[in-house]
């Protein structure tokens, strides 16, 4: 589309397929960022926030976690994981199964992951910062259609790039350069979106692409696959969980 | 397809859709690597070798150049860029239009370039090591089809993924997982061989792919735009860009 005389801007997308590849172009404090991390933490997070949690708060060592649990409210919940595992002394993992509404509801969390909290505290300096998932696509996308800048964040695995999490970056650049509104995107949105195309053009289901994964083979290997079948759901939760402003990595969920 | 009792192992491809992004996993002195930077410092080393120089030896800086050359020949040429324009005293730029055999043949060259040569740098441990192109892209597979672990590199553009480089790498793998003999292949090279295959699947010409990439765009921008169709060419060439065993950075053409 032809950029229009009346000051309208070309919006733009940009991908990182891993946090250390974070556009050097990029202002974070101008532009809004959604965090990836599909096997599981952003799963979980979006799992956690629909079933009532209050807050959840990231951090990225489990001493970090410990001194913040232990200012913020008793029955607070120190979650995460290492090497796919719940860590040592925390109540819960980093499985969607362990964060029913009876569980966390009306909690707060304290949550440490390997991969996604790192990449949350890489664009900590966002002026939205908001964690995705394919559970709440369609709310997510909805929430962001209107950003001037955009930057989606893959998590990756140990430092890898992951199928699973350019997956649902691909699917999100697919959808938001269907709009009227011109919109630029970098050459990493451009392999994103191909990576999607192609999944579905192959007719693979989405459970089984992440099967394919890194994030996904690690998974299989300590006996979790059933949570790829979870984190594998397309748009069964309406809501967003985005960082509240006054906290630097404090996330809420807002229904629409 | 099964790993039989003989012991034949699988074959791995792995991708760095960046240099910096090689696989830690893998040991360089076990495995050939293919470095890619179609626009177009591998694509002028494989015109350049197919005009018939008689070695060319990459390096990284300027100083580096001069001091190499004046260790070589009479008649060795300067070559590269900064900036995409030919560096200051240089005899010839990145242009594949410069390297006609009545220039170059016979001669030895010496070329830095901003991208390419660092990524040759980043895996000069390498077992074998070759240049790779769209223009002698079966010559290249038909080279490197029985590695037992094979690494493409992509050289991006200025630290940032370029969608030229990763088609390559994606046609790369694309023939290569299409054996018989069992592969393994890394979440990287699933992504570029699924750009790849949505570049076909919309039939999007290889020179109109290669205009929308971040490399493109950079020489479009400066006046070079005529080189993309020069390094859109695929198959004109038969012959491989491979390092030379005695030479850390000296690389010749072979004819099949």
């Amino acid at each position: 589309m032809e950029i229009h005389a009346d000051g309208l801007m070309d919006r733009s997308i940009s991908v990182a397929l891993l946090p250390q590849m974070l556009s050097t172009e990029l202002d974070l404090a101008e532009s809004c960022s959604v965090v990836i991390d599909v096997l599981r933490a952003t799963s979980v997070m979006v799992t956690a926030g629909h079933a009532g949690v209050e807050k959840i708060f990231t951090c990225q060592t489990t001493d970090q976690a410990h001194r913040l649990a232990s200012t913020l409210p008793v029955g607070t919940l120190l979650c995460g994981e290492r090497d796919c595992k719940r860590i040592e002394g925390f109540q819960l993992g980093n499985s969607p199964a362990e964060y029913g509404r009876d569980v966390v509801a009306g909690r707060e969390l304290v949550l440490t992951t390997t991969n996604g909290t790192r990449a949350i505290n890489a664009v900590l300096a966002s002026r939205r910062l908001l964690a995705g998932s394919f559970l709440n696509l369609d709310a997510t996308l909805a929430s962001i259609a209107n950003q001037q800048s955009l930057q989606i964040v893959c998590a990756g695995t140990n430092g890898e790039i992951s199928y699973e999490d350019v997956l649902l970056a691909g699917a999100m650049v697919e959808r938001l350069t269907q709009s009227q509104r011109p919109v630029q995107i970098d050459d990493s949105a451009r392999i994103a979106r191909a990576a999607w195309r192609q999944m579905l053009a192959a007719e693979t289901p989405l459970k089984e692409g992440l099967r394919q994964s890194r994030g996904g083979r690690n998974l299989m290997a300590v006996g979790f696959e059933a949570d790829i079948d979870r984190c594998a759901n397309i748009n069964t939760i309406d809501g967003v969980i985005e960082r509240v402003e006054s906290h630097e990595t404090a996330f809420q969920f807002h229904a629409p």
